[in-house]
């Protein structure tokens, strides 16, 4: 599997530190969401019935795990002043963690849902470095 | 909290897949260390009992994972061929996922032996990234 | 223990289902936070530093759940219609899952911590009710 | 879904406290077994085969927190007292949990499963909710 | 650690299979138990914090183990008939997840309360052997 | 199902006690290969599909938790001069935890792929129980 070429510069392991355990990274969620993208991709090139099925459940357990990287961040790691900045952060999370749901790659073995959802942590992950660098 | 300088170089996400949900990244270990590093730290500069009780929980949590991903990476991403050249591999296996555990990180709040811990992944995540080259 | 007034007549236990699974109920998040103020009260009044750390671990398991019960709700039961009408709802939110954690009632055991938790449930209790009375 | 009517007035949320994290409620089994009965349905009006493994998945899960639930009311809330002036409730709690595993809705898509085990719910909620007014 | 005597002769390891994933063994639970058992040992026989404070995060999880297996075997294992030939069952169940938990073994570092969870679970075991010989 | 043989000696429930929560028993992979052993009998007995893709769901889980306690016996439990002394010890360990996973018991619901997964464990039982005797 290639990886969309946008995805890649940013996701250098880098840590983070303010909190209790305060390491925040969203390789977390983009390395779940990765395996999601690939799970469907062997789902749609396989029809035999056991793989199929042991599949969908090892996608529905990676999808929960984008769900909770990404609700993670929203909670813990971002702050009001970076909701004021980037004030459609609220709303990114909210579609991304719905795209991992049933709507999205939890409800669907379609590899361009699975894309859709490593778009939007790509956006994510953009204004997570940003607020990095200042 | 400032990353020993090895540790960044060769932890980019990329993905791996020859098997269902085969992505692999030594990252999702790193993180869950670099946390566990982290919390040693706060935990030696706060004498605050509830506050040190919470980073014990918390940072038993985190080496859980370490524990958990590197036995993951262990048995399987690396096949007998990758044993075979880098016979050292088991021994570094488990040395790394015992200094995550009671006789290291899990037992300990020093953050020196959470730096142990780092290093060890970190020689463990050269390997894996040579193995992706060829 | 007396529950505040305001929380009593919004919770009565009710099903929704528009989804695989679409069940939903912010009693959920709100049976936890009731366990996570008792414990508070139980904190304050016992000195055994046996009962105090047994406290605290359980403490922060519930006020976990308390988290993802929140974050359930908000991902999956609200849809777009709701953020518009309700403009308020991604901040509230927000605080309410800050207010579960380090910031809140994981990172203190103050009783007083736990009551803004519940006063913040009631508010997205109030408008997920009124949203299931259109 | 509408719910039978039985089961609405005995589950107004409320709080007891006499041990660490003392709040107990049935309403937590209830909700779950409502999700449960709500998969029933929706498995049987869909004949989608991902549908299907998806929804068997999701409904494993929750009749495994209706157990859970329930052995926690059984071990945790109910005390001698309680065991001697209702003799039947032992063996309420076995039926329950057993109508909530491999013989009841764990076992089985058939909604009239899952109603069984809501009325059977509603039962030891009646009894419940008895106790706490004495 | 020596077992008590008692313990030793029923906890063969065997195998029974009427049901989907049909394999009970009082011996899961009787392990767990016995971690019980020897946390507590340590616990007493050391004062640092550190591992005190380790010692009951990881005595917490061990005993809820111990009520899970139980559960399992009361629910899943034992089946009407039983529960006439035996009718102390219930309450032996009853009163062994009891003692693994707040008024128990959750809530109590006593070397002597966790014996008494093993011979409980001794009882239980005997009766669960006997059943397998008919 | 009757067990092989071999496996029933060596697996009397004792217990180790020389760390925190030292508490160690080859019988916990066991009972959960015992299980996946049993899930491929009634998989193949049964094309019900809903019975089928149970069998799964379950099969999954025992299977993550075979590998679990090989993982703890080989970090936790053996050391270097364990290691030392049976040379074989980690490729047994990687070879029997590959068997719980893709390329054994999880991607395949045959019984004969279960029976080589129960005489791997059986191998590292017997190691386990000549390093007690010492």
């Amino acid at each position: 599997m290639r990886l969309p070429r946008l995805l890649t510069p940013s996701t250098v392991v880098r840590a983070h530190c303010d909190l209790p355990c305060g390491v925040y990274d969203p390789a977390q969620a983009l390395i779940e969401a990765q395996s999601v993208k690939a799970i469907c991709d062997k789902y749609q090139a396989n029809q035999d019935p056991e793989f199929r099925s042991r599949a969908l459940i090892i996608k529905e357990q990676r999808a929960e795990l984008v769900k909770h990287h990404l609700w993670v961040l929203w909670t813990d790691y971002f702050k009001a002043p970076h909701f004021e900045k980037y004030p459609e952060l609220h709303a990114l999370f909210n579609e991304a963690t719905k795209l991992a749901g049933a709507s999205g790659a939890k409800g669907s073995a379609d590899p361009a849902v699975a894309d859709q959802l490593l778009t939007k942590i790509d956006e994510i992950s953009k204004i997570f470095w940003a607020t990095k660098q200042n």
